[in-house]
């Protein structure tokens, strides 16, 4: 990197050399940070948008408060690269989201300026104000604490209950609602359209206060208007103060709307509000991708980037693979969600703000009337979907495993326990990569399958992913149905072969062998079944089974298994505690087998980031791990040949 | 009952019943139903004032919609006594809550005028609004839905994201405020101190008008007041029309407040709303108990009853024990608090809208500033715990096991993942008997013990939890610690012993035998030691283990049981998939034993209501049940003498 680009964000390695800068330095801080995460996103791919549309903010915070005293909380945290530049970790920027680099989002195990680890949305407020009640407690009333929210993150419910704890707690906290109209998608529902309301009547606070003015005037005016708003005055005033204002309906001081990309006026307004006591909300409006055009004019796009690509002219910097590649996934949903709704006028489909996260923009532009974003609002996503499935429709209803956890509540209370069939399509599931701890999907086969009116599924590849889609939705179906698959390609090129029922609790026997037995859930039964054509080669027969369903379970073909093998080797991209490999062996306890059992799958620990390879290796179910199960398992060594294949 | 008492409501069987009256009949109406209600309460004790306060909005929705093909869902559904007695279940009301009787709240499964199953709170806006969607897609625009929710529910984040989506859903449906400034305990929050503030201002609807109103009259006075208000008109008509009030910021047209005890004016306005479509909320003040003067003065207490009344002076009719009794759980935990955190000033308690369910309430009359209820807010409640932790507090989080289902996700991300002490008391595990399906306590072991950094507890007694307790708070603890325990009364009369550290992941030999091993968790270990006692007066020897904790599970005790024992049987007030019985085969299974296990504990379907005895029985975990365990497992019937003990 030409050192001379940037003469003074080189000499800031913490916001101490920030503050050293007179004010009228900040604006090329600016331009220089931004130029920086350009460049580096540039050569490698990450989230994007967000953090350019937060420089001035970001400045700003760092140039007015004392951190990492001062507590700085950025929710979500992927707008945070400004933050981790000027904190310490400019030079190792480069490791961004690799294997042993830095995170994608702040991390308390990372720096001390990461005030808390985020990942998913809406934390901010809650864990602020657990923060600043610590402070009261302490009576520290210096010590300040800021939380840097979108207005996307803003309409989930746990915002809203931190944010009406926030107005009786009458603790010193700081709410900064970044406002850019954007979440990964455009945010959506009433809030949303509020906050535009708010942003594009430029004049609304000056208002405010003229208006409380003009009517003191007009008292001096003709009796009968003075008689008139002497009689609307008081209560008017209450409204126009008290009560015009969301925030200020739930006792939080509202100041706002501002142009957060002028640093200047930013650093001035947050220097004002050090000094105001109690709960505040400051409302700041940025554009995601500000300073970089294809980013400012396709915001969804350039939320992250995927691939290289070239600065100046935006072009990405697509690896072009030899052969054809299977579609994604989450592509295969999508596309299948619009053929089966085609088919079946019953299909609708839920998103919870994850429409190109998960492919349904696909259905949403192909029949918008019947796909849903309902914003980010996981719990509401899926009572509303229950709410569709009794009324005869059979919802569709799409989270991240990881997301899902935000949900839990309600799949049990308001979908198994009335028996009603909605389809949970879960993507994300297993190790996720580069996103790393906040956003692996490793719980769900393990917290679903103690929930009873619900049948837990995963498939191997995307036809059986199609077909699980297709036998969900026939009629008569009742309960919970998840399908969950993992983040990434699919196995086969031609993936959109005709629909064929799956019979419910019925797993596949992918080989017969007579050395072990491989029990698989999902995708990592590829990997399996190249593991058991290379034993083969070996004179190691292995049986192979894809499960499918984790519940119900195929008993008859644990049976046929336990019959034959007493070596069995479980492989899921789940947790090992409580996961398939756990319902296997309940089975086996329950009828009396009792063979030798080795689970693989995510260890009883947080799993960092890195590619997905890296890490299903770190966690040993990666090929080489699987191999040396399979040693362990047969009590020797293999082959040479097998090893090094 | 006198049937000369209620002689019109004897004629309603249904609410086409009710329609034939007059509207003249419904005041009398109403004042027999809240009789029967407080008489079938006074006799079987339930929840009481809820119910009381919506009586006069329950005759008034049945008389002017067309249920059951309207749509009507009580949130969280205790106040939906008097909806119960109109819609055909009058006559087996005494069975109210008992096994095989009516349940506590509406159920799909009950009636066809249950439109959808509650009890947790905040869900009705969610699923109303997935109904009204469902008639929109089906072309149905006269199909009502509503959905009546208390200010207390309006709290919970849910209810935010589903108005926030039904803002911008252009859909027909109505929600009613049933705003009584309470929840079980009073409403917290700045939401709570907001519609005091709207309903306080009687004059604020017709204010609004008739300042619009004023305004045009204006125009007529002096012109130097028309250009005054010339400037002003058309934003301020926007300000007070669209921004005054935290609904319409959301897009959802706002009416209210109204008197809802006026049951005249409620149908009016009621058949008014009918026609207007699109998303719309009515605020109706309630008075929590109306109509029984105790229950009006004391809502807390009265919010159930808990035993029978006399009704006319309210006098509680305690069982008197013969012998003292031991303490509730939930009041070992109130006192211990209060204990500890005068001991550790780094202590605080936190709960989400249970400080009289949880008895936090000991805490919050003792030590004000150091116990916070957050409102009906159990995801803000454990991540608000995490910035508290994270600032070095140690938190107190009681939320009850079904309730934690909420805020999964934060244990997870916020708490575990950055490995902070946070202390999750977790009330009512297991089966908590006649609130039912909806709120027993069965999955927490199962989906904490997927999560790392987390210890997962239960102790077997009250001197236990109070050890647990202690052990929790000591300095330097890291990650979640999750501490169960269910509803009712401990076993102890002096409980309050001094303080013992329990090591963490140490459990407990209770006995030692020789013909099988009892592995228990929790509260019923002291069944299963009464049955330890009397098998051995047979002759069958037992060795017992008390795990107290099912994470990190004490290996060495296994080992111990393993090695001894090839036949064991687990129990556990929770579900058997996923749960302690499974960790312990996890365990058997790695480490190569092959005892054969039954597991006992709730099976895998909902449970319904009724005394906990009577569901512990229907589950095969009373004593009865255990006793058949160890038969079947010993492969001989018990000597007579050891079943009828």
């Amino acid at each position: 990197m030409n050192q001379a680009k940037h003469p003074l964000l080189d000499h800031i390695s913490y916001p101490s050399d920030l503050k050293k800068l007179s004010e009228s330095d900040l604006p090329q801080v600016c331009d220089e940070l931004r130029d920086f995460i350009i460049d580096a996103v540039a050569c490698n791919p990450a989230h994007f948008g967000a953090s350019l549309g937060v420089v001035e903010l970001t400045v700003a915070l760092h140039y007015v408060f004392n951190t990492p005293d001062d507590k700085l909380i950025w929710d979500v945290g992927h707008q945070a690269y400004g933050h981790k530049i000027l904190t310490g970790r400019r030079e190792q920027f480069h490791s961004n989201r690799k294997y042993n680099g830095l995170s994608g989002f702040p991390n308390i195990f990372e720096s001390e300026y990461d005030a808390f680890t985020v990942g998913h949305s809406s934390t901010s407020i809650s864990a602020g104000l657990g923060m600043a009640m610590a402070n009261k407690l302490d009576g520290n009333s210096s010590r300040q604490v800021v939380a840097v929210i979108g207005d996307g993150s803003m309409t989930a419910g746990m915002a809203f209950e931190a944010l009406n704890n926030m107005g009786i707690s009458k603790s010193n906290m700081l709410v900064i609602l970044n406002d850019n109209n954007m979440a990964i998608d455009p945010s959506v529902g009433g809030l949303s359209e509020y906050l535009v309301d708010i942003a594009t009547s430029r004049t609304y606070n000056r208002l405010r206060d003229d208006f409380i003015r003009g009517l003191e005037k007009m008292k001096l005016a003709g009796p009968r208007s003075r008689e008139m708003i002497g009689k609307f005055n008081n209560t008017i005033k209450s409204l126009l103060t008290r009560q015009t204002n969301i925030f200020e309906g739930l006792n939080v001081r509202y100041f706002g709307p501002v142009d957060g990309h002028d640093v200047l006026h930013l650093t001035k307004v947050l220097s004002d509000l050090k000094n105001i006591p109690g709960p505040k909300v400051l409302h700041v409006i940025t554009k995601k991708g500000k300073g970089f055009k294809l980013a400012e004019e396709n915001q969804t796009a350039w939320h992250a980037t995927g691939v290289k690509f070239d600065k100046l002219t935006g072009e990405k910097v697509e690896v072009v693979s030899e052969r054809p590649k299977p579609l994604r996934y989450q592509d295969v949903f999508g596309h299948t969600m619009v053929e089966l709704a085609r088919a079946n006028d019953r299909i609708v489909g839920v998103t919870p703000a994850m429409p190109s996260g998960c492919s349904l923009n696909i259905m949403m532009a192909a029949m918008p009337d019947r796909a849903y974003d309902v914003g980010i609002a996981e719990q509401h996503a899926v009572t509303f979907s229950a709410g569709m499935a009794i009324s005869g429709y059979v919802p569709f209803c799409n989270i991240y495993s990881t997301f899902m956890q935000r949900a839990y509540d309600q799949v049990i209370h308001d979908v198994a326990l009335q028996n009603l069939r909605v389809v949970f399509c879960l993507d994300r599931g297993g190790l996720v990569g580069a996103d790393g701890a906040t956003h692996h999907g490793a719980y769900d086969l393990a917290y679903f399958r103690a929930i009873p009116n619900i049948i837990v599924s995963a498939p191997m590849d995307e036809r059986e992913l199609r077909n699980l889609m297709y036998t969900a939705q026939l009629p008569g179906g009742k309960g919970a149905f998840s399908i969950r698959y993992p983040r990434g390609n699919g196995v086969w090129l031609d993936w959109q072969m005709p629909f064929e029922e799956i019979p419910v609790g019925k797993g596949r026997l992918l080989s017969q062998g007579y050395d072990l037995a491989f029990i698989t859930i999902g995708h990592v039964g590829n990997k399996v079944a190249q593991v058991v054509d290379t034993l083969k080669a070996s004179g190691i027969t292995c049986t192979h089974v894809d499960l499918r369903f984790v519940k119900p379970i195929d008993e008859a073909l644990l049976h046929d298994v336990f019959r034959r093998h007493n070596k069995v080797i479980t492989v899921e991209d789940g947790t090992i505690v409580g996961g398939m490999g756990s319902a296997v062996i309940e089975f086996m306890v329950e009828n009396g087998y009792s063979a030798t059992v080795k689970r693989l799958g995510i260890p009883d620990r947080f799993v960092e980031h890195g590619t997905q390879l890296e890490l299903y290796h770190e966690c040993g179910y990666d090929k080489e791990g699987i191999l040396n199960a399979v040693s362990a398992l047969l009590g020797k060594p293999l082959p040479h040949a097998v090893v090094a294949l």
